[in-house]
């Protein structure tokens, strides 16, 4: 092969995805866009707080703002601001070097599993999991292993538990969860904290938990309890992607636990791969976001569009659990076949992703970053797709 | 370990880097910033073009700029006018899909190795070569080797013949270079072709020239010829990092020859790397560049510079081939031991990288991406330096 073997698979793969996508836009020429509706894509269409404009052209005109090289792991004054307001929000007593500015929440998982994780040693994670997770896995030389969740998607820490082998280096959970949208409890990610506490012991081998916030500021009616309470060996990264819109720009963080087993180690070596790989997180949206601590889009706009396609869903018929974060929804197939049933939708011009895609077979997944209307413009489709099949 | 066992080593490299930048802070902060003549760092800190700032605000000031994601490889508009502008400068015919844009050009190389290397194949470079290298080839798995060159920093094509074995997979070139100067004349570069092509002919596999270029626009008194017309199987590299000063923005792209073998194949793979390492190149600065192809910093301020700089470091008896591009000077070190001299230099309050680092012992590597005022308040300090050991 002209290309490496190992990326075969994943270029097949990815050429799915680009196809279900070039379908898509095919079927908006063909039907025009207002006519076929797109849940496929989490693209936020949310626009970004006007404060964040404002933060922009007064940091463009100000003669001062570098877009050079800065110390690679992020500008000091903001590694600073994003300690202080997680020490603000948490209580965890962070300090800069203890945070690495990254390109996204998925620059700062590659950082994370390149710092941790020896060839063939495993990256566990409840399922369904975000797709993504099978390539940044492939990237680090990861064996992704999943376990399974409770029917209403929370932790199923017996699952986990006995899913943990003497190769897990870390386990991987995303609270408000993509694709299914649960948000985990304190109570349960104690008791994550405590099966970690256990088979670290039990392995004589400490194994890390990495906490992907993307979707922390998405939630509704819940409060999203700090990782960093439950257990002390954990990292946790996220992005500005989804809490103000700027999931181009490539920007995030981690920021490793103080009371982490090596902390300051564990952090120097993320550094040391965000280095490797892309150098330095972009240089302007860095000075924007060290400004913006704690500022969010408007979750308003999510939660009233997530109340209108629930309540269309219910009353067509769908079966699901009412998300309580992110922007998905995760309906049950009314048939067993998810593929058969996304491409039932796909004739009533609407777009979903198969759950089978995220080791959830058996139901779809529904973005819900879109306009009001195009909701309720699909209802009727969803209507006859579920009672075609009934 | 609690960190993955090869990052050892590249966090103890990493470490060292990072001992002499905190030493360079902490001098500064003993004698003053205008005191200390730090030579160390490629840091443009020429301005952007004037024209960069307006566009950006323009874009902000545009309600319809996106934040958001694009389509993994990059803007379609964006990726048209790069090929636009390659084709106009080179007559090579690009297409859009053969380019990919990146998160600058370390994130371009990273997904070119990761597309094309299989875990144990070589990567072959010519020695001195830019220090990042070593960590770009740890990304991908390859094995990193080194031919020499001539004295002058030129090809030695014999070397390379001799240096490539059934296992290499790419040949890495960057011209200007990093860290001697050294444009390739278009001779060198044909007859690089010709040994490129009689070696895949020899081990029957093709192996690929990988042409890193970050320092193009910033060329003095010569052309730098185009490796597109020395070799089909060319994936070209660059960034916007030197030639618009936005190192720290991360923005650049690849582009694979229309005539490669696989051309499509490999584009497509290294945008699957891309997306698997990075999501997407930054947004904005996509937007910014797609508008400003062609336009470069003031190089006339670099040439100013390089002349100041060689002057006075001939006349204090220094040994050097004067750069006709890039803004690194690679002198000889007048004893043999580099790292010694540039302990001798620190004692002057000059910092300097020695050579070894590079794969270039007895030399050492000047930056002179600085204020003029740093150049000549240091050049007594060079002639006490070398007068010390003469």
């Amino acid at each position: 092969m002209p290309i490496a073997d190992k990326m075969v698979k994943m270029v097949e793969a990815a050429s799915m995805i680009r196809k279900m996508f070039e379908e898509g836009i095919r079927m908006k020429e063909k039907f025009g866009a207002d006519h076929v509706f797109d849940f496929s894509l989490g693209n936020p269409d949310v626009p970004p707080p006007k404060i964040m404009q404002e933060t922009l052209l007064d940091l463009i005109h100000d003669d001062t703002v570098s877009h050079g090289y800065m110390p690679n792991p992020g500008f000091m004054h903001v590694r600073q601001a994003v300690a202080d307001y997680l020490n603000q929000t948490f209580n965890v007593g962070l300090t800069p070097d203890l945070i690495v500015m990254t390109v996204g929440a998925a620059g700062a998982l590659n950082d994370c599993l390149r710092a941790l994780i020896n060839p063939g040693e495993e990256l566990l994670t409840p399922a369904p999991y975000f797709v993504g997770y099978n390539q940044y896995a492939f990237v680090a030389g990861a064996t992704l292993i999943t376990a399974s969740t409770r029917p209403d998607f929370h932790l199923d820490l017996e699952a986990i538990q006995t899913a943990i082998t003497e190769k897990t280096r870390v386990v991987l959970i995303n609270s408000p969860n993509n694709p299914t949208g649960a948000v985990y409890s304190a109570e349960e990610l104690d008791g994550l904290g405590r099966v970690l506490e256990a088979a670290s012991k039990k392995f004589d081998k400490r194994i890390y938990l990495i906490s992907d916030e993307p979707y922390r500021k998405i939630a509704y009616d819940v409060t999203v309890p700090s990782v960093f309470d439950a257990y002390n060996h954990t990292i946790v990264l996220t992005s500005y992607s989804k809490e103000l819109s700027l999931a181009g720009e490539r920007i995030g963080y981690l920021a490793v636990h103080p009371k982490a087993e090596d902390a300051r180690l564990i952090a120097g070596a993320a550094g040391v791969a965000n280095t490797m790989m892309y150098v330095n997180a972009p240089s302007l949206f860095q000075q924007v976001v060290g400004r913006l601590q704690g500022i969010t889009v408007d979750i308003d706009i999510y939660r009233r569009r997530r109340d209108i396609f629930c309540q269309g869903l219910k009353q067509a018929g769908y079966e699901f659990d009412v998300p309580d974060g992110a922007f998905y929804l995760f309906p049950k197939s009314p048939i067993e076949n998810d593929v058969e049933f996304v491409n039932l939708l796909k004739d009533q011009n609407i777009l979903a992703v198969p759950g089978t895609g995220f080791g959830g077979p058996g139901h779809f997944r529904l973005s819900y970053a879109v306009p009001d209307k195009t909701i309720i413009d699909s209802l009727p489709g969803f209507k006859k797709a579920i009672q075609s099949v009934k």
